[in-house]
C-alpha cells in the first residue's frame, strides 16, 4: 500500500471517522493537515494501541468538515447555530468565509431574528433602566424619596389604586376640554360667517354693526378650570421626571405644554381680539393641540402585543413611507400638469366645455383626490384628453396604494415573531 | 496520562461516546458528573470488560448533550420536539433553562401552534359536548327522550330530512319578511313625505288634510302570519334548548326575540300611531332585525373550511380592530377640526368661498367620507388652507386602510395551518 | 444481574444499537417486542459471535424507534418524507397513528404540497391528453387525418405559421366588429334621445314626426361581413373539435354562438323594427357579446407562470368568493334599510333636510356604492342620524375590502410555489 | 447461510453500514452493485482482516444512498445544499433523477434563492464595472485620464465634495424651473380663457381685440438661463459618458435632452405664436418633461435597500402589470357597453330619467373610474337596470385592486430575503 492510500483514523467525540492522509492535505496550515506529519503523535492525543487520534469535540459537525476536505465544499447542516459552527470552525483552525453560499443563507437567514431579539428588549426596558440609575445614585434627599413614586402615579395608570384614579380624573378632564372645544367653534363660525356676508356679498347686509367676535364667557371659565388642572399635572410630571431630555423630546409633552397657552391668551387679550379679530381664529386652530390629548386614552388601555408591535413596525418604516409620499407628490405634479395642458388643449379644439379651475393648483389638488381614490368629483375632465389623463392617475393611485403593502407585511412579520418569542421566554422564566 | 485526560467512555443506546472526565467535571451536580466520582462504577450500569457506563437513551440527542459540556453551550437540532428534549434534559439534570437564546427561538416558533390546535378543537366541539353532557343526567322523561332529536331539526338542517324540510320552509318565510318590510317602507315614505310637504315647505300646500299613516291591511296581515310562525319557531327552539344560557347568549337569538314584537305592537296600537306618527318610523326603524334573519342562510350552507377560520380570526383580533376604530375616531376629530379652521381662517383671508358647512360636525362627518376615501363630494375645501388638510386626511386614510392588512394577515395565516392540519387529522383518523 | 438488566443488541444496517430488553417488552406485539421472546435467534439473522440481530434497515430511523420504546412518545425527524416514515414504521409493526401530535403537524404542512402537485399536472395536460385519446382510435378517414391539424391552426396559435396569421386575421375582425358596435351605439343613442324629447318633456317638440330607429347600412353590411367571418371560423372549430361536450362547456364558445345572431335578426326585421323600436335597443344590447371575444387576445399573448397560477386559484376560491358577495349583499340590505329609517327620522325631528331619495331601493344602491368606497355623492345623508349610519356602511366596506385579502393570498402562495416547482422540474427533465 | 444472506461491510469514512449482498444488487450498474462482484476486492480499497471495503466519502449522506437499495426510494435530508448531494450520487453513480418527488420540491424550493442572488449581484455593480473595463483600455490621452472624475462629479453625488455642490446647484435649478413652470401657465390659462368667452359665449363680448397670448418676458429669459445651465450639464455628461448607447436608453435622459427645447422654440417663433396661439399651448404641453427632473431628487437621497427591492420587483412584474391593465380595459369596455344600453333600456320603459351622457366614449369614462373607485359622480346610473351594472362594476373593481396584492407580495418577498442576505454577506467580507 503506497503512502498516498495510507489510512488515519479519528476518533472524535467516540465516534470513529476514517480517511486517507492524502485527504487530510488538502488544506495545508490547518490542525488536520498537521495529523499527517510524523510528529503528530506527539504533539495530539495519539492512542498507539488503536492507531486513533482522539479529540473530544462534537462528533456531527466533523463529519462536515470532513467532507470539506474531501469535497473542497463546506457546507454545514441547516440546524447549526451560528455560534456553535463558528466556535467548531476556529477549533478545526478553518476560517468560516469558506461556507458554501447556500448555506452562508441559511445561516442569515435565521440569525436576522436574535439581533432584533436584543434590540426590541432595549426598547421595552429603556423606561425601567432609566428608573433603576435614578436609583442608584441616591442622596436619600426628600425628592429622591418621592420622586419614582410620584412619577408612578402620574406616568404608570396601572401601578397602584391611586395612579388610577388619577388617570380617570385626568381622562375626564381631557373629554371636558374636547367637547368644551366643539362648543366654542360656534362663536367663531358665527363670526366669520357674519364677516363673509358685509364683505364677500356687499349688496346684501344683514347687519348694520360691523361683525365682532364675543366667546360665552362661561365657556371660557370652564376651558380656564381644564387649563388649571393640566397645568398642575404638567408642571408635577415635568418636576418629578428622571430624565428630562427624553420628556421634552416627547412630542406629546410638547403638544400638552403649548395646550397650556391659547386660553390665558385669549383671556389677557380679550380686548385686542375685538379689534383684530383673526387673531381668534388662530387661537382656536392653536387649541387643535387638545385633540392629542386624546392619545393618552390608549395609555390607559393594556395595548396589546401586536400593537405594540405595528407602533414598533412604523417607526422603522418611516423612510420608506417618506419615500412613497415623495412618490405621491411627484404624481400629483405630474398629473396635474399634464391634466392642466390636456383640457387647455382640449378646450382649444372643441367649443363645448367650459373652464371650470382657475389656476394650475387646483389641477394639482384634483390630481391628488384622483390618486388617492378619494375622488371628489368637484373637479371633473371634461374634455376626452384629460379623461384620458384622469384614467392613467386612477390607475397610478391604485398601484400606490397596493405598493407599501408587501413592505409593510414583510417588516411586521419579522417583529412578530421575535416579539411573541420575547413575550413566551419572559413568561417561561417567571415560572 | 495525567489525571485531567483521562477517558470515559459512555454507550449510549449502542453509541460509544468518549470524552475526558475532566469535561464531564464542568457543571457539578449534574448527572454525567458524577460519573467521574469513584463509585460510579456501582452506582451505573458499568461494564468493566468494554470499560463503558451504558444508558439506555437516545443517542442523537446525547450529542448535543456532551457537546454542551465541551463548549458550555447547550443547543438542540431544529427537529427536536420540545417534550422530547425536556424529558432527554430531565434525565441528563440538565435545566432547560440554560438552552442558547437562538434554539429557545426555534422551539418556541414550532410551538405555537400545537397550542392553539386544542383551542381550535374546544371551540369546535363544544357544541355536541353540551349535548352529551345533556344526555348523561338523562332521566327518561317525554322531554328528556325527545329534547334532543327536535333540537337537531330545529338547528342542525343537515341531520335529517325533516330538518331540511324545516329550514327551507323558515328560509322561505324569512325572504317573505324581508319583502314585506320592504313594501312596508312605502307607506312610511309616503307619510314622511307629506309630513316634509306641509311643514316644511309652508308655503306650498299639496294637501288640505294634515297627513296621516296609512299601512295598508293586507301587509300587516301577511307579516303577522310570517311572526306567528316565528313565534311557533322561537318557543320551540327555546324550549329545546339543553343550554339556555348560551342561547341567549348568541345575539341572533336575541333578535330573533325582538323581531317578534313590531307587528304586535302595531296592530294593538294603530289608534295610538294615528295620534303619534313618529312612533309608526320607530317600529317601522326596530323591524330591521328581520334583515339579521338573512344571516340564517349561512347555517344552510355548508362553511367552507377557510370561512370559519375568518370567523375565528375576525374574534381573536377583536381588539385590535377597536383599537384601530380608536385611531379612525381621533383622525376624524383631528382632521375634522383642522379643516374647520383652516377653511375657516380661508375664507378670512380671501373673498372668493362660500361657507358651505354649518357647524364643526359636518367637518367631522366630512373627515370620516374622507379617511376612509369614499369621498362623496358634497363637503369640499374651497380654500388652499383647507385644501392642504384634505390632502393629508387623505394620506392618512389611505395609511389606515393599509395598516390592519398585516396583522389580519399573520393572524389569518396561523389559524388556517392549524385548522388544515386538523382536518387531515380528522380525516386520517376516520379512515 | 437480573433478567430485566438483561441487554440485546440490535445492528441495524450496521449501526450497533444497544438497550434492556424490558424496554423492546414496552409494547407487546412488535417486531422488536419478539426478539426478547427465546425463539428470536433462529426467526431472526442472529450473530451468535457478536450476539447481535441484524436488520437491514435505514439507521437513522431506527434511533427515533427505539426513542418510542423508551419513552413512549413516537416522534421523528423534520426532514423525513412521509412515506419513508410510513415504510419503517411498518416494518417494525407499529401504526403511525401513534406519531405525536407535534410531528404530525410537521409531516401534513409538507405533504399538503404534492398532493396539489398532481392536480395541477393533470389540468394543464388536459388539452393535449383529449387529443391523444383521438389519435388512438384513429380510422384513417378523411376527418381522422385532418381534425388535428385544423384543429390546432385554429387553437393553437403558436403551433404553426398558419396558425399564426389565422389568429392574427381574427383578431382584425375582432378589433374590426368592437369598432363597429361603438359606432352603432350613435344612432341608438339618437333614437333613444329624440324618443325621450317626445315623450319625456311633451312642451318641446323638437321633430314633428314620431322618431324612428335608423341605422345605417353601410355599418350593417361591414358587421355582416365580420359576422360571416366569424360563422365559418366557429363553424370550423366545433366541426373539429375533438370533444364537443367540452367544447360547448365553454363560456367563451357559447358566447360565439350567440353574437352570430343579432345581425341576422336585425337585417331580417328591419321592417318590424321600424314598429317596435325598442327591439333594435335588445339587439344592441346583446351585441355586448362581441366584446367577450375581445377575451381571446389572452390565448395569443404566451400567458405568464404567475398568471396561470391566479386564474387556477381564482377557481379555488369561487366559494369564499360567493359566500363573500353574500355577506356583501347582507349588508348592502342592512345599511340601506337603516339609512332609510335614520333619514325619515332626521326628517321628522328636523325641518331643515329635503327627500332626496324616492323609495327605500334607493337606498339599497346608496349603501352598495359607500361599501364598495366609490361614494359618488348623488344620495347623501342629510341627517345627523343619516351621517352616524353612512360612517358605519363606510367602516364596514372597508373591512370587507380588506377582508378577502389573506383568503386569497394564503391560496395563491401555496399554488404558486408548487408550480414554480413544477416547471422546474419540467425543465430539468427536458436537460 | 445461503448467499443471498451474505454480509456486506463498507465502512464510508470511519463509520461501518452492513446489509445483504442481495440488497446491493437491486440496482445493476452502480458502484455498490459491483462490490457484489468478485473481482471487487482488488478493484476497491478492501480490507481482508476486518472484511470491510473502505469509501472515503461522507457517512450520513450515505445512510440515504443505503436507504436507496433497501426502499427502491431515494430520499435525501432537508439541509442538504443540492451541489453536495449531486456530488454523492456522481460517485456512487446514481442519476438524481431518481429523487422522489417530495425531495425534489424540498431541494428546488431552497435553491429559488442562490439564483436570483447572483442576478441581483451583477445589477448592482454593472455600473461600476462599466467603467474598470472603460480604464483598463487607458490609451493616456487627456480624456481618458479625466473622464472617470468628471463622470463621477456628475453622475455620483456622494463620490465627492465637488460632486455633492454640483448636486445641490443643479437641484436649486430644476426646483427653479418647476416654479417657472407653474408660472407660466398662468398666461396660457388667461389666453384659452379669453378665448372660449369669444367663441364659446359669443353673445358676451369681454374684450373687442381678438385674445392674443402673451408670456411675460423675464420668465421666458429666466427659463433661458435655466436651461442654458441644463444644455451645459447635458453635454457634459454625454460627452464623459463611458457607455453612449446605455446612456441614451437611460428614459431620463432622453427627457433631459426634450427639456431643452421648448424655450429656444418659444424664444425663436414669437413672431408665429401670435399668429397660431395653440402652438404656444403645445409648447406648454412638452414643458411637462422639466418635471421628470424632479425624480433626481431619489439619487440624492441614499435609497434605502427595501426601496431598491421593490423597484427591482416592479420591473419584474412588468409583464403581470401590464395583463392586468388589460383586464382593467377589457372590464371598462364590458360594464361601459353594458352601461349604455341598460340607461337606454331603462330610461325606454320610464319617463323619469334625463339622457346625461352623450356617446358610447363617456360610458366607458364612466366604467373605469368606477373600476379604480374613484367614483367621481359626473356620471351616475338613473335607472334599476343601470344600478345594477354599476354595483357590478363597482364589486369587479373592488375584486381587480385586490387581485395584484399577493402577485407583488411573493415576488417581493423573495428578491427582499435575498437583497438582506446579500448586504450581509458584504458587510461580512468588509470585517
Ligand atoms: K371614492
Ligand atoms: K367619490
Amino acid at each position: 500500500m503506497d503512502g498516498s492510500k495510507e489510512k488515519i483514523i479519528l476518533n472524535v467525540g467516540g465516534i470513529r471517522h476514517e480517511t486517507y492522509c492524502s485527504t487530510l492535505r488538502t488544506f495545508p496550515g490547518t490542525k488536520l493537515c498537521s495529523l499527517t506529519e510524523p510528529n503528530a503523535s506527539t504533539l495530539y492525543d495519539y492512542n498507539p494501541t488503536t492507531k486513533e487520534f482522539f479529540f473530544d469535540r462534537s462528533a456531527q459537525l466533523f463529519g462536515y468538515v470532513l467532507s470539506y476536505y474531501r469535497t473542497k465544499h463546506l457546507h454545514c447542516p441547516v440546524d447549526t447555530c451560528r455560534s456553535v459552527l463558528e466556535e467548531e470552525l476556529a477549533f478545526w483552525e478553518i476560517s468560516d468565509a469558506q461556507l458554501a453560499p447556500c448555506c452562508w443563507l441559511k445561516l442569515t437567514n435565521k440569525d436576522s431574528q436574535p439581533e432584533e431579539f436584543n434590540v426590541w428588549d432595549e426598547n421595552e426596558h429603556a423606561d425601567d433602566q432609566c428608573l433603576i440609575v435614578q436609583v442608584e445614585r441616591r442622596d436619600f434627599s426628600w425628592r429622591a424619596r418621592w420622586q419614582p413614586k410620584i412619577w408612578s402615579i402620574f406616568e404608570k395608570p396601572f401601578s397602584s389604586l391611586s395612579a388610577k384614579c388619577l388617570a380617570i380624573i385626568s381622562l375626564l378632564f381631557i373629554i371636558g376640554i374636547v367637547i368644551i372645544f366643539c362648543e366654542e367653534t360656534k362663536a367663531q363660525y358665527e363670526y366669520s360667517a357674519a364677516n363673509l356676508t358685509i364683505f364677500g356679498h356687499s349688496n346684501v347686509i344683514h347687519s348694520i354693526h360691523e361683525p365682532y367676535y364675543h366667546q360665552a364667557p362661561y365657556l371660557l371659565h370652564l376651558e380656564l378650570f381644564c387649563v388649571l388642572w393640566f397645568t398642575f399635572e404638567f408642571s408635577m410630571r415635568f418636576f418629578f421626571c428622571p430624565d428630562k431630555k427624553k420628556f421634552l423630546r416627547n412630542p406629546l409633552n410638547v403638544a400638552d405644554f403649548l395646550s397650556l397657552f391659547p386660553v390665558y391668551i385669549e383671556l389677557f387679550t380679550a380686548e385686542q381680539i375685538q379689534k383684530m379679530p383673526s387673531l381668534a381664529l388662530w387661537l382656536g386652530f392653536v387649541r387643535v393641540v387638545y385633540l392629542l390629548k386624546l392619545l393618552k386614552i390608549f395609555k390607559l388601555i393594556e395595548t396589546p402585543l401586536i400593537l405594540r408591535v405595528l407602533s414598533y413596525t412604523l417607526k422603522s418604516i418611516i423612510r420608506e413611507i417618506c419615500f412613497l409620499l415623495m412618490i405621491l407628490a411627484f404624481e400629483t405634479l405630474f398629473f396635474g400638469s399634464l391634466f392642466f395642458y390636456s383640457e387647455l388643449l382640449g378646450i382649444h379644439s372643441s367649443y363645448r366645455a367650459d373652464l371650470h379651475f382657475t389656476d394650475i393648483n387646483i389641477c394639482f389638488w384634483w390630481a391628488l383626490i384622483t390618486l388617492t381614490t378619494v375622488g371628489y368629483g368637484d373637479i371633473i375632465p371634461l374634455t376626452i384628453f384629460g379623461q384620458v389623463m384622469a384614467a392613467f392617475a386612477a390607475i397610478f393611485g391604485m398601484l400606490t396604494i397596493i405598493i407599501p403593502i408587501p413592505i409593510f407585511l414583510v417588516k411586521f412579520k419579522g417583529y412578530y415573531a421575535t416579539a411573541i418569542t420575547k413575550q413566551k421566554l419572559k413568561m417561561s422564566k417567571k415560572q
